[in-house]
């Protein structure tokens, strides 16, 4: 099958080797498969992707989703992919089998996710927000609700929404205002209005299922009073058929850069007499609920970005391959014929940069789906909280790093491509494009970094950030005793070692009341902080590519020594910047916050 | 007037008291101008640019040019503010009186076009290749062209574009195939096709006169072999009255991710007996006569990439005053007043970022329009020499750096704006994208490092690169003597310090005649070399913004310090970068070169 959506030798290298997901095959969770199920797993969706979501991706994204007589009308490939999708019954990957899902372990499940996202992330979108609405009614609904509701939508009968946003209300979620009045029945009405829902209105479901935040009458201020309801496009009667149209409005369009395949929506909840809802867990406890679902939608984020890398990666690649232009730096004669782009330095160099970002990136998404197997499978409550916390640090890093080096890969897909690469004749821009969104969308750069060095980073008397130090310093150790690797190990330990003295630093003047000042630079921490956790993956891709290369291994040589070239890449190209950001860092710099607003 | 092109106030204070472009006036040249009729072109430029520009830049975005029976369709508003534009006399705004120009000085002249690109880069287009097209048979044309074509251009009545790019081949130039017959009446018969012709087709003006470059019969293969040809699309009586049309067809539309209004076209010549072309300059010479104004042009590219990361600022910075979302760290009581997001400090973190970027950027431009200026008006061979030296080791630079960060500069305003910054109901998403080409239209990052390391700083000796290491050295001299800047100073000093220990061994090894591993990493020399000159010019900056402080300046005291926080913030957060990179590169690292092709 002729795809760029993932080198398939780095899929199974990442999942079996690096991340050794087969590990969970020995719990009674997955015991039902075998290194062999999983990988029907992926190659179906890897076969539904190529086939059925790839082809039609820049179609959605030149004919956007128009509103015409009160319809959302689109292109007709987005249902049928979308249907075949549903018959493959991978909506429901990780599910239990009891809901009719695969049980697959979750860093196979999200990435059968991921690649339909590297394949046509407008499409996957209408995917991928039914199975986090699902999830989050089935970890915060009622059996009444899992059953009318999420088994529908795990199915693919009706689809899913997220309506967190408000018109005046983006990050700041505590100011939002849709109101929920008791009907008296044991439902609600809402009144509201939502912006940027993505997947708001269409006909490519029987029923959308809106997971709404909103706030009770009796609602403490801010994030403590918000509740979480779900809201049908239309009602569900008792046997599950479909009742009367809520009321739910269209009341308009949103046109964005990337993602134009998906709709994006203004909804008015509750025009006439109200929106009927129904609550989904404890009142004024939506936020906390919400939370419970977002580690798995930021990994969601953060995949999608380095899939969008990926497959621009992949394009350069082919290019690079098969373009010729100009000849080497030492060949002045105009009579031999021109040289294939990627025997050229500077690309060559990009090109590595973008192997660096996207296996780094892949790397790090998949640490995030295997802790949360590990929370899943965990044999100790001990074992547990620690595969809950480490993945409570990690996940601000894997929703923003990819989100950042991703899209930057995505931009020197084009500089390869040269002046091809910015038209819409060939794909690579529209990845750019698409990849915009994922800096933003489900809690900015500023955001995750707030969370990291606000929060996570001193979360449990800093115990799981200790002990991702510590899982560093021992690969550290390991790779030291390795010739090939000792250079890189010590690059490694420098760049930790610094940042970790920022850290203490920075936390000191917190510590000292100092709270602004401490965070004023919280973006820029997040970003070395997520430097220096890709430069652990990637020595660690390093020493099991050594071995492989020593011992013998499932992939080619080549293979495993591109591995170690992208480690020495990384750790020589890459690293400086943690130890550059890390001396900055050290400063705790308020040159931000010291200018006056009239000076801008 | 309202408008978000440009800060008038930093327009005011980088020309007059930065570059002080008044010291031109001086000159016999410059002697009808005064500081009045300076100001007066740049009023008029904005005023233009504000009110036919700007206006209809999204909606030239959204509805690109379309070919309809062989017409080329369009917005009627381009050729309305074209029109206006040609009635302002500004498309001449350099050229001599005698042709009809205005005489400014390249600075002023070249700033009135730029306020053209913030304002609308895609209708700017046809002004600008017509202007740079006007150059080239200015420069290199005989008298007759001059007047039968470059004249009618300046007027407004010809438009023309660049014919370099052929589609096998982009930035390798020598292996352009394009023929040209001598058809013995002393012009040429042209055969050949071109593509990536911005404002190769339109009805905008009466006739569009292209300069191709192509192969006479006898040409020596590669890039000495190439003439320039003079190839009007309706060929002109000796009367100046319009003739037939020539065997110059439309091939087909480009469609791109930016500069959507512009025409991108693929050319046809002389698809039934030939285009009818005339030799502009020597035979075998076009390329020299090209690059006679490549200079210009890449100054114009640089800074058309500042203006377009400069209006993305505005629009941030307006955006952040506005918009009221959250509440400061300290603050966690609901019931406030939401505050502007200018009181977050991440955010106030990306204005200062995008600030010190395209202020900087500025800055930057405009130093190579000063030496134009210089060049021009030199009184000694030497100080010519010397300004066009200085000139040619900074045009690499003035293309890429702004192309690079400015770039970065439109996704902070993306970032600073939330989920809006990437909808198109917004103007930010825009300028990313029409900025996304400037790095590579004129020679991509990967050819100016080249021309940079393997060319520009060895040339005469290395004359040219020892004297901008001098000036930089007086300045940081000049700083240390003010307590306020010392520790900038010092930075400062630093950065230069480590890549030019680099410079010297990169020279070195190539010297060895290891030339491609010298070269391997020079757009990463490119890089650090752009900081450390925009570091420069932020200490200048600094120095005559303290200088204002302490002896009163035409401008707000808020202004000058807002320059003193930019530069702190500059020297701090974004000269570690050079440090970083310069000790990689005296690496002389061949990663890159390391990996073999089908380990990638």
């Amino acid at each position: 099958m002729q795809q760029n959506i993932i080198n398939t030798r780095d899929l199974e290298f990442q999942l079996f080797e690096l991340h050794q997901v087969e590990d969970f095959l020995q719990y009674d969770r997955y015991s039902d498969h075998s290194r062999e199920t999983l990988q029907a797993a992926l190659d179906l969706a890897l076969k539904v992707a190529a086939e059925e979501f790839a082809p039609h991706a820049r179609a959605v994204d030149e004919e956007e989703p128009t509103f015409e007589n009160g319809r959302v009308v689109m292109r007709p490939e987005v249902k049928k992919a979308l249907d075949v999708l549903k018959e493959t019954g991978l909506l429901a990957a990780s599910q239990d089998f009891e809901r009719g899902g695969m049980q697959l372990p979750s860093a196979v499940g999200q990435m059968c996710v991921g690649l339909l996202k590297g394949a046509n992330v407008g499409t996957q979108a209408y995917a991928g927000l039914t199975i986090a609405a699902a999830n989050l009614i089935l970890t915060q609904g009622s059996d009444e609700q899992k059953q009318r509701y999420a088994e529908p939508m795990l199915a693919g009968r009706f689809f899913g929404t997220m309506c967190l946003t408000e018109p005046h209300s983006g990050s700041s979620l505590g100011d939002l205002r849709t109101r929920a009045e008791p009907a008296g029945d044991g439902s609600y009405r809402l009144k509201g209005n939502k912006i940027f829902i993505s997947a708001g209105d269409h006909e490519l479901s029987e029923n959308i299922v809106h997971m709404v935040l909103g706030r009770l009458p009796d609602a403490p201020p801010g994030v403590k009073g918000i509740s979480l309801f779900l809201v049908p496009k239309f009602l569900v009667n008792e046997d599950g058929s479909l009742g009367e149209r809520n009321d739910v409005a269209l009341a308009g369009l949103i046109h964005k850069m990337g993602y134009r395949g998906t709709t994006s929506t203004m909804l008015n909840f509750g025009e006439k007499d109200g929106a009927v809802g129904y609550l989904v867990g404890e009142p004024h406890n939506g936020l906390a609920a919400m939370f419970h679902m977002m580690n798995e939608a930021r990994i969601g984020v953060g995949l999608g970005a380095v899939m969008l890398g990926y497959t621009g990666y992949l394009h350069a690649l082919e290019y690079a391959r098969e373009r010729r232009q100009g000849r080497p730096v030492g060949n002045k004669d105009p009579q031999t014929p021109q040289v294939p782009l990627i025997e050229h330095a500077d690309i060559r160099r990009m090109l590595l940069t973008m192997k660096a970002y996207v296996e780094g990136g892949l790397a790090l998404a998949l640490q995030g789906s295997r802790l949360v197997d590990e929370k899943k499978v965990a044999k100790t409550d001990e074992d547990r909280e620690m595969a809950a916390g480490l993945l409570d640090l990690l996940t601000p890093l894997i929703k923003s790093w990819p989100s950042q080096y991703c899209l930057e890969a995505n931009s020197l897909a084009i500089q390869v491509h040269g002046g091809y690469g910015y038209t819409r004749e060939y794909p690579v821009e529209q990845f750019y494009r698409d990849n915009r969104l994922n800096p933003i969308h489900e809690g900015t750069h500023g955001i995750q970094g707030m969370d990291l060095l606000g929060r996570k980073v001193s979360m449990a008397g800093g115990r799981y950030y200790q002990e991702l130090l510590r899982r560093i310093a021992a690969t550290v150790e390991e790779a030291k005793a390795n010739e090939r690797l000792a250079d890189n190990a010590q690059r490694l330990e420098d760049a930790v070692s610094q940042l970790s003295e920022a850290t203490d630093i920075i936390l000191a003047v917190k510590k000292e009341g100092q709270v602004e000042r401490a965070l004023a630079n919280a973006s820029l921490y997040l970003e070395a902080f997520g430097h220096m956790v890709v430069g652990w993956l990637w020595l660690r891709q390093a020493l099991v590519a050594a071995s492989a290369l020593d011992n013998g291994g499932p992939q080619p040589e080549a293979f495993y020594r591109g591995k170690l070239n992208a480690c020495d890449f990384f750790s020589r190209y890459e690293l400086p910047r943690v130890q550059g950001l890390a001396r900055l860092l050290k400063e705790v710099d308020t040159a931000a916050l010291d200018v006056e607003a009239e000076s801008f």
